[in-house]
């Protein structure tokens, strides 16, 4: 850690914010310069609170040098993480298509959808049992009978489930009967949830917010994998942008960013990512040629009736053809391993 | 609501669509262009799914006429919302200043801090119990103790108390000991913490989310609305834009924009807004000149050792000076009333 | 063209209005509803100034049906743009790999790079003559004589080359001597210069700008095209967000997007689009992935003795394998046409 | 200047980056740690160009300590810039006013405005006669003949002349005729126009571009002080976000920050900020409150058939008391100073 003093600032200043710097476990490096002093920090810099180092007048700037995420940062666990969810595993060699519809619906929409996305070959169903709407007039979700339903599908298909949770007094649950357990971007940063989800060991798939850096996520990550869960796959879907003809921006580059910081595996949700059912087989693609170890997306057999999203669900014929390409793809891009 | 449909569709195609519409309760006036169909739907639009219309392939847009915030909506309630608590007046023609610590640390800072901002002139204590941190090796809060402290302090001062709440779970105890209870920014769209805040009545101090429009920030105080909650004040914090020298970038449109689209009354927070001491006092001032009703600031009397925020900490004095200077401004603009 | 009129605004008001819109050729379909009078303007709606409408205090909103650009429009305009630059064909079948260093530094370093980047398979060699750059202490191009020595690389390689314009008064030898002048991000809307290149004959790379939408976009190429020049290639490369770990935001679904709305060509550039060399590759192949036309990348014999950008360009080697993947891409998802 | 280097780089790797690095006139410090290896740079780390360390594998980031802007610097030049137009000064105490019409449409339009805007009390005339149009099909302005109405206007009023200059093959007329050249935010990064700008003597109006950071926007103002042009008013008027509400999110935390960071005066523009009539007071107030040494607004006497930006014009009545305001809220401030 490097801070930045304004130069000529009063001795007795500096040595002020030195006293609460000897606090922490760390050793100072100081050098006078003409435009500014630094000092560098060097030990144990994770411990440090930055904010009171800034909150001293004559300091203009703190830079960190280690990344605050640690369990998560690919610098200190080197092999990729491999997430095992019945015969699959996230993160391996393998290229994982979870689908299903926004949300379900009922018994006979969830059966047909599933055994329509497991006849084209998806490896997880995904359905919102509780959903997460802009506007309370909106369909909530079936709740709890929604699990139900899945379930079902579950036991019909063999077809492992991913669904969404909302509160925290859904955790034990989810931790018993859903298979991927979804943190949806809204609460990207509900700390209490996912302190909750730290103790159960269940996977957790932790979906990018929407104004999030890849540090915050990886931040919230970290607090799964603090209380000990560490099987956390991570979802780019989107950013929010300037750009409003499509939901959300997209933001593949995220893919090869995640997994040179971090060892835990990445997925795309074109659905989300763009809002438009004519963009989700492009970018579904385009996450697979970049790197992505899966794709989530939505899928609905009768769209133009579905309670939600359903401008962004494909066909599940033309989810049939995307599983083809996106096939193709990663045998294509296979041969240069 | 008018929809965009694709000129020359087929007109089974379109036929489909009507049946859709056909069983919401309006009506639908339909016009052949060159470029489109245009299908303008009269009546209660608000019980209208615009996702199920675009999920048509012949829809190219569906375009909103009505606001989908109803009870939030100044055009339905044109009065001013007034909020009291204790003998203060939010949405009123007072100004309200609520200042304290970023968070409770010690029953000495907390005391000592709530002396000086009532000396100086605050109107309300705010002072985090529970705290929500990016980093979970980052200070939590000092939890249910925070807030016996807080009361304390308001037995002590008899300023009224602000602070945030991150759990369903602590609801119930909220709504007994807190007189203003915070949602913030992250927990914006934290749909089943609002819906529980609805079925309260104490009032809700709902910050704006860094990626939230002002339509957003609207629908989610409509979830508070409606479970019966009406006293929602909306708080301006500063969005996540590209321009990181700031901690966030303070829109100050939002309060002219909000006070003309809602009812209800809107404040400004410009510490976490700037994220800089400097910045504070500039960005408090322009608050009050645009309108807002009210600020919220950070205050510290030692911010060097802090715990959390200590860098936008304003010092007593410098709050002292504040008060002084947003009230300079508000009686120089009270003369043109 | 709907205008939303204020319900119950006095009828002189709207007498007012309704005078000026007289003004233009489009007839107007009025229908009172409970919260606003709508206005729908039928006939040529694009010689209609919205904020000659919106300035009228009674309109709450204007909401265009039509889109402004109408000669990059695919509605008026089926069939795809090919542009054709010696036995190339952008827009047409073909991938498009164009290819060269960030700025032209010397003879001997352009010859190198265009043996190797023609050696490894590309269609066409890029290099900055004059270059845009954030600040006047940074190398600026050779200028004229980077220009010449493009010529010379031409000459030698066969390649056609690329290169960016910044002053009108350059528009002559660029039409003269550049096969497809590039119009950089910062100059999208600079409306002087591609006014000027609507008048020349020659095909325009126009690249999007960091903070412009797709419409922007389209409206700066109908400039170009308004003034005859109708080949145009459209460029993404990149937004400026708040995620900062790269240097912009790569849009992808800006790919689908434009080829939706517009019948011009529109490839990607990853090097900008991302402003680290390992995400390069990802990112080219997922562009390809989602139906780019083309790539454009920086490439550079010494990245690490560049005066520009090296941190971006790939090392030739790199290229070479990027070249066969993004081949091998495009041959697996060929199948499926 | 601070180069994070992966530990356990090869020694050779290293030796390479020391070697480009030793061709700089710097010292290095070398700190070897667990997780980096850390060099400092010393001296004149202005001629370093970052990329060129960045484009070496085993450097992870490069951390900039000094800033690159050096004229516009206020740790370089203390004293605030004063720039004096006729008997005004900008950056000194003053308030400065600047008023007019988007665009100049005719003799009697601005000569009418002109005299309204003198009688409310406005310090200099604004008003375009080139202007920059998102779209090819609207006003573009009447050019020459618009800068010619403008000098009668000055002529009969006595108000010095801000408009706005497109191309750099006006810069001769603009330099003799013009008191306040304006670049607009569109132009921001035209560099050829900045340097030739940077080569007369009368100040310059540099406008924020929409998605320019303030560090962009000083490097801008480098270029025009860098050839000898020393007198630069900044001008903060709106970024690009995701909220369109507004056209443009007015980011008022520029005003303290450009004080701090720079001695050149800054102003704001309301106007183009809101792009709303109704927002323009409370951001024009806002704005001094803040700290900002001057507003430019657009008024105009009949918005409504205004041809540009009649949206966002204020009409001549709401400018006089605007400009009472203003004054207010200034006085009440200045008592503290």
């Amino acid at each position: 850690m490097i801070i930045k003093v304004r130069a000529q600032s009063p001795e007795e200043e500096v040595n002020k914010l030195l006293e609460i710097i000897e606090r922490w476990p760390v050793k100072v490096h100081r050098s006078d310069g003409i435009e500014h002093i630094l000092l560098g920090l060097v030990g144990d810099t994770n411990s440090v609170d930055p904010t009171m180092i800034l909150s001293h007048d004559i300091v203009e700037d703190v830079v960190r040098i280690a990344e605050p995420y640690k369990q998560a940062n690919r610098r200190f666990h080197e092999q990729d993480t491999v997430i095992r969810i019945g015969d699959m595993a996230i993160g391996g060699g393998d290229l994982i298509t979870i689908a299903g519809p926004c949300a379900v619906e009922s018994r006979e929409q969830i059966m047909t959808i599933a055994g329509k996305v497991k006849a084209a070959g998806a490896d997880m169903l995904r359905g919102g049992a509780y959903k997460p709407r802009t506007s309370p007039y909106s369909f909530q979700g079936l709740g709890a009978e929604g699990l139900d339903l899945l379930m079902e599908a579950k036991a019909e298909t063999g077809l492992p489930i991913v669904t969404e949770i909302m509160s925290v007094n859904d955790v034990d649950r989810f931790a018993r009967d859903v298979d991927l357990i979804q943190v949806g971007a809204r609460n990207m940063q509900n700390f209490t949830l996912l302190k909750e989800l730290g103790h159960i060991r269940k996977p957790v798939l932790l979906k990018r917010g929407q104004s999030a850096t890849i540090e915050d996520l990886l931040m919230s990550a970290e607090y799964i994998m603090d209380g000990g869960n560490t099987e956390v796959v991570l979802c780019e879907r989107g950013l929010r942008t300037f750009e409003n003809y499509s939901r959300n921006t997209l933001d593949l580059g995220a893919v090869p960013i995640i997994k040179s910081r971090s060892h835990l595996p990445v997925i795309v949700d074109p659905s989300h990512g763009s809002g438009k059912r004519f963009m989700v087989e492009p970018l579904a693609l385009a996450a697979v040629a970049a790197g992505a170890y899966g794709i989530i997306v939505e899928v609905h057999n009768d769209p133009e009736r579905a309670l939600s999203d359903g401008q962004q669900s494909l066909y599940p014929e033309q989810f049939t053809t995307l599983v083809k390409k996106v096939k193709a793809v990663q045998a294509a891009l296979s041969q240069f391993r």
